[in-house]
């Protein structure tokens, strides 16, 4: 029997911050026929709740140290305020959507980060995904948006890269479902020439990423993002696509972004 | 075919703020061997973020009067930082929770509420309970952990009184199961004399009720809930306890608290 197509979405942080992108993004999103999970970022707000409640944040490469008071702000921010506010945009567009992190239903089971050069407070790296209790939720209701806190197990929520959800999930649920990565950021896709958004390739496949990669014509900061791509490829996803938010149904249909191919 | 038995357990605000009570609590509701579902307040947390947030909080009668910025706090409060912890203790105890609140797979619809004297904002009223959601997840998870937040169908999320959830959840589950309603709070039950923690009266019936109504032996207080409880029996409810949070076992047996009770 040929298997379901699902869609995982991934929205970064420049769209939720951005109302009428999101209400953009969600319309497209709610007009996905097949099966389809959201997983969000966090965007600024937990930031400015930080600084609201002078809470001092940390980035050491970009990366938020999660300290005991902010894994509180973000478990509030991602799991509470955007995770259910995009949950009842949804279900006006009559996307009958249902709101989880990864606590919920042991859906992500994770470990906290340890042995690294920088401790990393509260962050978590997932060990394991609930495909059953995703399954059932995609049967019984239209999509799943995902915030991206996870747990332990012993009752410790944890700080978990949203990418990483993505493609863990897009990977995991690979056995029962024809999965597709999309992940949605302020560019148009991987482009040849960062200053030229027309400059979009629009196909990447294993063969002409080390040509593209050994020349150089790929930007330093595409690479982790696009080895992670080779990674959910490499593990049974059928595509991965890199692309604007607001072209949500074109990166799905091929005609945006750039989609990363097995050939 | 006789129907499961569904526990629908209201735990009260006092119960939240205080760490080791909640532990205790929740070590007894995963203890349940029968379905059901935790509805949890706010406790005083809301309050909290909100005074370090410089957000007035604007109370009447006891109740909070939920403008847009105490909506945010509320459901990142109740959604997030409460129900999320809940859900992670609870897998801790090795009871596979899913939390969710009103909007997610459109659980509870609301209206907000209007043509009253007093403006309470977005505050909602439920309209409609999402019964074969809420069994789906019965089936797949050992709880459900409910946030008190609806929505109106229309993308806005409101703050809804989780006494009220809880009764509109046991009355709308009545076809599917027999329901029993524990409202947990901070004494001992209905007390004859509200001094004295052991003047507990254990059973009140309509026609006890009536009785004790008329003969000035139940505090004022108690008289709302007590005609919120017969509601909830008249609507099909098989039995209201109310008592100690820390007691959830024995009122659940019996041997605590009061129960309302048809007969």
């Amino acid at each position: 029997m040929e298997k379901d197509i699902l869609y995982i979405v991934k929205i970064g942080g420049n769209i939720i911050d951005d109302p009428a992108l999101l209400q953009g993004l969600l319309g497209q999103f709610a007009g996905i026929k097949e099966k389809k999970i959201l997983v969000h970022g966090g965007g600024k707000l937990a930031t400015r709740m930080a600084e609201a409640m002078h809470i001092p944040q940390q980035l050491v490469e970009g990366r938020r140290i999660t300290d005991a008071e902010t894994l509180k702000i973000v478990t509030m921010v991602y799991a509470g305020y955007i995770n259910k506010n995009i949950v009842a945009q949804l279900q006006a567009l009559r996307c009958n959507a249902i709101g989880i992190c990864g606590a919920d239903g042991n859906a992500i089971l994770s470990k906290k980060r340890s042995g690294t050069a920088i401790d990393y407070g509260f962050a978590g790296d997932v060990q394991a995904v609930n495909t059953n209790l995703l399954q059932e939720l995609l049967r019984s209701n239209d999509a799943i948006v995902m915030a991206p806190i996870t747990h332990d197990g012993n009752g410790q929520l944890l700080n978990t890269n949203a990418d990483t959800i993505a493609q863990e999930l897009a990977t995991a649920l690979g056995a029962q479902y024809t999965t597709e990565l999309i992940y949605s950021f302020e560019k148009a896709g991987v482009l040849q020439d960062v200053a030229d958004e027309a400059s979009v390739i629009p196909r990447i496949t294993p063969a002409t990423y080390t040509t593209l990669k050994n020349s150089g014509a790929i930007h330093s900061g595409m690479v982790p993002k696009l080895d992670n791509a080779f990674t959910a490829l490499r593990a049974g996803v059928r595509r991965v696509v890199i692309g604007k938010g607001q072209q949500l149904r074109q990166l799905i249909n091929g005609s945006s972004g750039t989609s990363i191919i097995h050939e």
